[in-house]
């Protein structure tokens, strides 16, 4: 199938299957042909990662394919942005769902296929270096990966020609017009996509909400050397790995503060090897061996730290909780932030800091050092995007609900013609017509708990949340054949105050004194439950069961 | 005792029991005398809010007094520096281990009148009304009442006089010159309190970590003003329902745009009725019904709502959820957050602008505009009091130690003389001599669990924590004389995904094939557990007992 052949019936759809409603998991389908033998592209297959609150004991969540396994033989690739988890972090538990080929640009590949050999799978799956402004064509659509800038090496702008016109899949991006590492956003090939002619673009949200522009690495850098030089004592840098040329900007601050750098964490290791491999980082230090530098003078080390986050097995929590077998800090040395705060982490990162107070430690973070950078395009870099691509239609992602209303009356006020909000599921026919939701798909998410990969409709999440909350507790009745009870019975409590223990246990002992009904396990559940919910105000999760001897 | 009396053996010392090395929950303790023939009081009783993450199911946590509980005939009063909860909210839950006198200015002792009548304690805790810059004596304690500003009509600052010196307690301030409710900040008596001599002062630490000045409530009301008069559709604002003031500026903003006001939200009548009953808001407009708003036309409505933090009982969070009876907002209508994120709170908070977004309700924040500011001191006004009071040691208390340690930093660069950071339980003894750490108390928390008050100690919350992690097995065996299975065991099983807990059965039965020993119980426990975490990485709590029929 080309642009020659005739599209009548053929439908141009998008369809957000994660990343559309949320920050985070973005998996994006685009699907071209009559609606019952559309072929199909999946743009991004990233993870979400679990919170306490919300799905706790679950590490990774990412969307539910049913949908797509359903028309496998038709999904033709999955076509990866950019290197980031939210973007790729998915594609070693999904791919075996979808076994189709993968395309992405090299630093992208050499962190899907470290995933992949983790997983066992890099024998199996079939990942195709894509070169910096390259094509690909799979199907009906032609692809070409156009340089922009974002916060990880070799970010890619999909331009994604098919005979119903061309979308434009941002990725995430921003406008950094010296970010120091890779390719600086080749806006000449933006331009003339938008003159060639350009009918949807599927766009970052991320900070529409923000004014202004988002600033550059180089900015950061120089503000870094200046606070770097400053120091006195050690000094240990926390950043978000990926960032290599936030890595290389503290680095070269190092340098010039004659600092030598250390790397501590798995993650900050391995970025700067994959960033090595593949031809980034040339002139990067020799780094020093964790193991080796508590021999450096406090004023000559710099520590570049996983953990900006709070994780708690991450380097500088370790660091922090006085655990790190070759790190310590203390009275005069200085932690910097060159992070912002995930929404949702800001308690852990502030225990994380507490605790590096408490060893007399400074704390330097982005609230009063310019020291970091966001990724993504503040409103002004999203009007000057607008104006180069020109599309008719404005399809906002990678947002929450009130990033992408915002972005698209955002849009609207650029005069593009359309804007359309959709949430994850919801199927966008782009072409023919005018652009509409003409379908919801069933969409769902997958949890990755401890190891194994469980529907959320489940609830396992859910059960456990619900423990956590009003305790749980179990009561085993034994009962002889004449239905008395044989033993006395057996009670499990967890999480639930002696007094209440005690109400639950007089309330059951209540009701075995009384004529045994056919109900008796619901009747001694509802007792238990009951006086529960009169002396703590809660019900805890009760469970009864009967057994005959 | 008074001051004429020698002091040869007393001492005086400060013991925060909470609120140092937190925000919230603030607990403070003077004693003067000899160690152990020691006057207390207390200033401030506060809670702090219980968080699904770190105590889940508890609603409310406050310290744990068993200290002062064991000197209980030696706590001469509470004495409440104004009327936040976390500053009142553990007097009704407290007091019956103190049974103390509490002292207060009127609209702080209505608010925690009203609390006790909640608590059915009204008549027995004896609580007595002091007038704004009054002055109380108890014991050796003479305690100045000193006006200042904050958030809530009437802060108070405390100069506690005693034999070995003046502390200055400042409670939660800052320094607004146009408070609009209220008194401003009497600097003249605190330049006299200075001028006198203050041997330490106990002081805000919220925001150590911001530079300037917080800025002024008159400041938000013009922006105000000016936002609600630009506004077509129907306009909610949601803010602190004690910030009284705030709610004064809106409902003049909603007067001024030809808006009549509705309360919505138990909170925000509550406040608004206690203040007129202490002779605030006298020209507070009359309000509408929330049933009667219905009736008003969108342009010329203004909700005024509880629930800009995302509580999920508030007013807004059911007018999100399209549950509230009176009151709806849609596509046109304008939400203003007239409040900031609490640390904790934000994906709460963002959930529910992105219900608003959903509804096509356009959200406005503090990110956008100027609808907010903070209560607490920024660095400048820091300075201020320092320059004013100019004690000899500076204890900073209601912080994080991030917020303490950088407090005493910028204590020191004043040229305060000793800056002391102390956390819960540390007790300081100010006179006489250098000041220094010379305790540490028992310090605990309790939970209000439900309805139940228990120790943090004996684990509930963070029991029930684990629960949800990984998940409850119980089993329950049942053997008859001669030690062999009498019947079927019986398994319950709670947020274990289906592979894990068919793995558990299999091992269980596996150790029942076996010949059974004495440890049977334990022998089934570990293996459940190792078959649980063999397939899932995680090992769930596991419990099993055994019954003899």
């Amino acid at each position: 199938m080309d642009q020659q052949v005739t599209n009548r019936g053929s439908e141009l759809v998008f369809l957000p299957l994660g990343g559309a409603g949320e920050i985070g998991m973005n998996f994006n389908c685009y699907g071209y042909g009559p609606p019952e033998e559309r072929a199909w592209i999946v743009v991004d297959c990233g993870v979400l990662f679990g919170r306490e609150t919300s799905t706790p004991g679950v590490d990774l969540i990412m969307p539910d394919t049913r949908f797509l396994e359903e028309v496998r033989s038709d999904v033709l690739g999955i076509v990866l942005t950019h290197g980031h988890e939210d973007h790729i972090g998915a594609v070693a538990h999904l791919w075996p769902k979808l076994r189709c080929p993968v395309f992405a640009t090299p630093f992208t590949v050499k962190l899907v296929q470290h995933k992949l050999e983790e997983a066992g799978l890099e024998q199996r799956v079939r990942i195709t270096p894509v070169p910096l402004g390259g094509r690909i064509k799979l199907g009906p659509f032609s692809i070409e990966f156009v340089s922009i800038t974002h916060s990880i090496p070799e970010p890619n702008c999909l331009a994604i020609r098919t005979p119903a016109g061309t979308v434009v899949h941002t990725g995430d991006w921003k406008i950094d017009p010296d970010p120091l590492l890779g390719r600086v956003t080749d806006d000449s090939r933006l331009r003339h996509l938008g003159e060639e002619g350009v009918l949807a673009m599927v766009c970052d949200s991320t900070n529409a909400l923000v004014n202004g522009e988002s600033g550059s690495e180089s900015e950061v850098k120089r503000a870094l050397v200046r606070l770097i030089g400053s120091l006195k004592g050690k000094v240990a840098v926390t950043a978000f790995a990926s960032n290599v040329a936030r890595l290389e900007s503290i680095a070269d601050a190092a340098r010039s503060a004659h600092r030598e750098v250390v790397l501590v964490g798995r993650a900050m290791r391995h970025m700067v090897s994959c960033a090595r491999d593949t031809g980034y980082l040339r002139n990067f230090p020799a780094v020093v061996d964790e193991e080796d530098a508590a021999q450096i003078p406090a004023d000559h080390v710099l520590y570049l730290c996983t953990g900006s986050q709070g994780e708690s097995r991450a380097a500088l929590a370790r660091i922090a909780a006085g655990e790190h077998p070759n790190v310590s800090l203390g009275e005069g040395d200085t932690v910097i932030f060159s992070s912002r705060i995930i929404p949702g982490n800001d308690l852990e990162i502030f225990a994380l800091q507490n605790r590096l107070a408490a060893k007399g430690v400074t704390v330097l973070t982005e609230r009063d050092h310019f020291v970091h950078v966001s990724g993504h395009p503040a409103r002004d870099e999203l009007a000057a995007m607008y104006s180069w691509i020109k599309p008719k239609i404005s399809i906002p992602v990678h947002g929450e609900l009130r990033h992408l209303t915002e972005h698209a009356r955002f849009a609207r006020e650029l005069q593009v013609p359309r804007a359309i909000v959709a949430t994850n599921g919801q199927m966008i026919r782009l072409s023919p017509g005018e652009p509409q939701i003409v379908d919801e798909t069933p969409f769902g998410r997958l949890h990755l708990d401890g190891r194994v990969l469980v529907h959320e409709e489940d609830g396992h999440a859910r059960g456990r949340r619900s423990l956590s909350f009003a305790g749980f507790a179990a009561i085993t009745l034994v009962l002889n054949r004449k239905r008395r009870l044989a033993a006395e019975p057996v009670f499990y409590m967890e999480g639930i105050p002696p007094a209440v223990e005690e109400a639950m246990r007089d309330a059951v002992f209540g009701v075995l004194g009384e004529k045994i009904r056919d109900e008796l396990d619901e009747d001694v559940r509802i007792a238990a439950r009951r006086a529960a919910n009169e002396i703590w105000g809660k019900k805890p999760v009760v469970r009864v069961k009967l057994v005959e001897v």
